[in-house]
């Protein structure tokens, strides 16, 4: 397998774990971006002429069309995106092409280019995580009273609804945008200027370049400037969160698509059949994005055992920075669009939820809360009544709410007939009115702010 | 090892592996708050009588007592603090202690605990980072002006400033202190209200609770407050974040300190001696720090691999929550002391920083750029240039500053005598002016603007 | 949280950031074992007096009564275990003490202690996963004809034994004692005599205290010796390899124990129930073990993160080895011997189990590959021809084995009775005979074979 | 950046996310090779036909042709290499491919292809590790009596030789190669015939198909089988470590190739030069090698993270199971590759080592081992006197070994002239003649021993 790669010697082994070309030609866009808000500021200074700044940037134009065509080439002698760019610029242009570089060097403009990569990459993770609110919100509506089992331990505990359910991942997602923009405000200050790692003698005019690409301004200290790469962990520590929230939803639509729990039928867009066993419907693409959770963790860890101890400013290592950045993106981009499908496609089996919630004396803190607020029972004392309710209950092999009346009064003479109003799920549900709680009409309110929070963001 | 431990049967194991008592009595004095705030709006919500709230408010006050002589005991049996707290309460002041647990889980009741101290760690966290940015800001004052070799792959490149380079870690920490702040800001909701999992149908205050507790409001979804530990994770990722950058300036104490670089001496405090070999000073301090940032990230990947593909709402997994962050803390904690102790207390060999930028041409790039700005030429060709001026120097046996105007005249005859006002440490230090660059008077800016933040903060 | 431990000023963090001796003193068996074996050499060798020789071994067994009765002191004075013996030493004995550092530095001798430590530690892993392959091998057999439907996807695909099933386990856990074995071996050579990190002038026999100490023999580079903690990393890749097998066995019973599955019930020994809900039994065991094995996978890293990239030899962030490795084998220890008594106490459910196999056309393989085998189809026809007979049979709501055979015969004309042979689940699973298949005879033949290894084991 | 892809809707997601066809694409021949196998066994039983069997195997090799031309392609439609390459072979020879499929299944095969593809590797590792340890063998030599600083938290120590230094490498990586190879012997045992989970119903040879792939016999459990990658694992955790060990190689030649050590002045093709800073040679290769360790950190944790908790037996996250391996091999294969050319072709300043070596009382601890030694003072006390003479030394500006005898006596009068013999550092490295120490002897005999071994091996 490495065979034929290394058979070339010394030369072959170096070119190949030194050229950055084959990952980091994803960058080309912000690239040509950065070199001309560097070219019209070199001009705008007087520092390069205005002539020579004007073919630049209509070299850089021409050199964006052949990339957009064709992308860069593969060519591990130009070793990176720069100085193909670069190389390109000269055959269309010329020896002006050699001012390009005044006042900059390859440590700022790669710091710049990967900082607008990503400031670009987590634009449109925000824009996936809003289609998938969407998904949530839309899905949370429909099934805002539709009763299915809470679970503790993956114990049924206390009936909640599939609303409020959709709606936990809607608080997830919620942070995860919430952590993204604050990873976008931190990073967005553009090194270009800091030159190689000491700032430069040419009268730039950082502020100009940092406004022209659309960041707050510039960075404070040179030396830090190439040899920041906290936006990229940032990224990938968001990207991280962001993925074991899915991977927590994927865990449950895998654990809902078996038989024993039946709680979904996943379309066949998101799953597999078996040609011959009806039954079996594969949650593949929940079980990739769980899969792909661990990969964006083993990303994260990467770039941050990279950085760690390197001594200023720059070091080669630092290079290794870019493969784990965009395998995570990758993947957290195919995972918020799969499982905002899933989402959007999945058939609830509300009756079967509805089925597991009620079994199992799911409404017994109920007749205790009852006990403490209509009968003044202190706490342990109504659930010691409880406990023997439910006892009775079983034994009677009838559910709370179909007990008679008498039973419940021969346990204890301060319940009437009012606590039948508390022990359907259905009661259950509808009594959980604390802010947040699972009754239907909290759950839509929550719906409706998070359709109102939206929609000042569209 | 285990042997003792084990040897009492499944009961002994059980007890110990489901105990969080060990680690998790250090909440205690979150978890009186948090009752004190749940006890309080109980009371004015009449949900329970104000002489039962009285009693239980100045029961709590008695047990933190207690605890504040003694601790909370090690005791297996009351397995976590949240149960020996209601049985000293119980001790205390009797059944009415039975009242304290109404409309409240064990669920919400650790959530709310957990996330109060996490935002008592995090404002610590921010206490010490201002204290190790006034470090910084004092000694790069003091060196602002003190020419030190600028790095890249660990080669001399360029001269700083020693200012400069210490402002560059300021400039991490800035970030550090702005990603704590963050955290803070995204946790800072309250999930006390919650219960178990569903909310509570006793007509509770939620925006009261939060409010007494300090927190911006309660949390949005019962099922979400029970189940999330982002806020622990963001603590997590923060404090590796802060431990990359503070292992970073450790490997740079490290090297600094051996004796071949011998640009640094640390304090008799900071370091150890051997009583044979005065020429040996171990950088203890700074070699722990770096070895405990590793341990940090461990405690971050423990418990994003832990929360990853948990189902909601509320599994026992998430018991493992606390013991990662405390020692996180705990080894941040030290870190950050040692390392704002280490810089206070450190002798800079400026001497030696500025016999090593001396040597190796360290000024060559400002040659080619007053080439480029001077006299014209496009970048490409002034690098040529300074070439072919550098090999003759090496020939001469001189440096570029000490070269007769003739030789570099002979090379090219654009150049003139204003070459050598750049051609020194210092003039290549001054010249680079550009915002964020190492001339000393831009050092002495960035410092006052630390300094200002700082006095706002303060 | 802090502020007690820190006011003291710089020298009271230099201190605890320092000390060792919290968590070192755990060695202390190892550091006596080691420095007698140390001493007896010297005297072996005559590089010190037999006199001293005899002090010292008799002081150091008076140290190893006082540990044995009080255990070491927390006196961060005497920073680490191996200060604290040899200052309890010249209590006991005098100078002679002062002799038995001869020969050797802290540098090996901590070395010695923790791959000792780490040594036992395996061996203490070893024989709970004996205990934990004894509980599978006791229940597989129980249930070695017990049929339970075999998942992939979680979704039932095939039907097998829940003896088969525990089997696989057995086969992961020999794999953890293989691996186990694999890195005491590799670790089993003594670095004591590697001195400081140069060896020592001294006449020293290192072939003596390597097998007085029950190595295979010395090691084969000083410097390596005192820079080298890959037996520490073995033994956590081991412990996070076993733990994740662990994890596994625990998601299962989490799963297995939720009222939709109903497979198992797990004893009050090892889950907790409610007060209140009967049908409620937290499998708290099942999901610490889970959630333990996130931490182990912590510790692994947070090692092998501090040991990437520190030059040779000793560096004092080797100090950080210890904590991970104390953590890990604690957390492992606990979850073998949950896992091992949960399993001990477990009650199956075959029935549940039985019933899920038996739904939804389990066997439909078994046509598609009796149709290949007895009619002689190519595999892709006879999916084609099972396809139809499995719709056929879901319209008309029959399972497989209970279809008229005539049914059977108008979609294919090569089926015959015999069919019948292979279509129930019972029959299903009788018939995968292939070695290291599912038949219950397969089973006991593996169980018997797991009992022979064991028995040459014990 | 994800906007193309995910344009066409929700079966454009799942195509990509479900394909494996990108990656897997590289087992291509184990895939061959195995279903070659499988055939051969499948007519040597006789269930299937002699002459179907031949038309298989004809085009199984037909198909292995047209890939060794050019490949498999990436047609996402034929989402796996093996559904690929049923489809090429079904192109050839028509309707008989579809017999080969008979009594296996996917995810026995995928289980056979990886677990072949991951021996090669190590095979491929195997080789590579003897390279590099013939390259380190072959510099020792060369410096076996060399005298360098050998250092202890970055502080010269004691003095040491080149060679000794280089063989402590050595010693790492024939652990590392053990750790290989146990992982290589712990997984050579064949999964195939455990058809999807349960085994199969066909009388198939399981010995013979494990026989034929060099397996040393079939797997002993069928849902072990399919669900186990521990192969994997053991694969990762032995490239991580091999990788750790090369970052602190790395870590070396970075520090001593700066000017201020001076140590190493790496070739030409490891490094690259500045066209303006002669001085400058950034050693890039050694810093990429670092940088690719902490990656393969990440790999090892992304598959542990993906495997942990997961049911049995065959979830689709475990599709995720390749990309790591494969990532990490490729930079494994780098990373020893290059420090293999960067060790061979390095040019060692062994006379700017021996100066660093020579200053500050490098030989302290022989002056102390003497007077233990020789004259017979206990080693506390021995440092004492040691102590005062470096400090008497120090005042006078000597060294040690050019210290007048008298000024030595008046320090201690048991010493006398035969000090002398052991306080330069070529006696202090002479002296050093404990097994494992750094005497040339005793390094030449250690450099002999490992070409012995090596030798053994070819």
């Amino acid at each position: 397998m490495w065979g034929g790669r290394f058979a070339e010697g010394p030369s072959a082994v170096m070119r190949e774990i030194n050229a950055s070309i084959p990952f980091d030609k994803r960058m080309w866009r912000q690239d040509i971006a950065a070199s001309k808000a560097h070219a019209t500021m070199l001009g705008a200074q007087g520092i390069v002429a205005a002539d020579d700044v004007a073919a630049i940037l209509a070299g850089l134009d021409q050199v964006a069309a052949d990339y957009e065509r064709g992308g860069p080439a593969d060519d591990l002698a130009l070793e990176d995106i720069h100085m193909q760019t670069e190389a390109r610029l000269t055959d269309k242009i010329g020896a002006a092409a050699g001012r390009l570089h005044t006042a900059r060097s390859r440590n700022d403009q790669v710091a710049t280019d990967f900082r607008l990569w990503v400031r670009d990459a987590i634009d449109e993770v925000l824009g996936a995580l809003d289609s998938l609110q969407d998904a949530l919100l839309a899905r949370a509506e429909q099934h805002a009273g539709d009763v299915m089992p809470g679970f503790t331990h993956l114990q049924s505990a206390q009936p909640v609804t599939l609303g409020h359910h959709l709606m936990a991942y809607h608080a997830m997602v919620a942070r995860d945008a919430s952590r993204f923009a604050d990873a976008r405000a931190r990073m967005n200050r553009c090194p270009l200027g800091a030159a190689a790692l000491a700032g430069t003698g040419f009268p730039i005019d950082r502020d100009a370049t940092a406004a022209a690409l659309g960041f707050d301004g510039p960075t404070a200290n040179s030396l830090d400037s190439v040899s920041d790469r906290d936006f990229a962990i940032d990224y990938l520590a968001s990207a991280a969160q962001c993925a074991l929230h899915l991977s927590r939803l994927a865990e449950e639509f895998v654990l809902w698509a078996s038989q024993p729990f039946g709680f979904v039928a996943l379309s066949d867009q998101w799953s597999t059949g078996s040609s011959i066993m009806p039954q079996k419907r594969n949650p593949d693409a929940a079980e990739l994005v769980r899969g792909h959770s661990g990969r964006i963790l083993g990303c994260q860890m990467a770039l941050m055992v990279t950085m760690k101890g390197l001594p200023l400013a720059y070091s080669k290592d630092m290079q290794d920075d870019k493969p784990p950045v965009f395998e995570a993106h990758d993947l957290l981009g195919l995972s918020i669009a799969a499982m905002t499908g899933m989402i959007e496609s999945a058939t609830f089996r509300t009756d079967r939820m509805r089925a597991v919630a009620d079994a199992g004396f799911a409404t017994a803190t109920d007749l205790a809360d009852w006990l403490v607020r209509e009968a003044g029972l202190p706490f342990r004392e109504a659930h010691h009544v409880t406990g023997r309710a439910v006892a009775r209950a079983e034994a009677l092999g009838r559910k709370l709410e179909a007990m008679p009346l008498a039973e419940l009064t021969a346990i204890d003479a301060r319940i009437d007939a009012r606590v039948f109003d508390v022990l359907s799920i259905d009661a259950s549900v509808a009594s959980r009115r604390s802010f947040g709680g699972t009754a239907p009409d909290r759950v839509r309110e929550a719906i409706a702010a998070g359709r109102a929070l939206r929609e000042k963001r569209a």
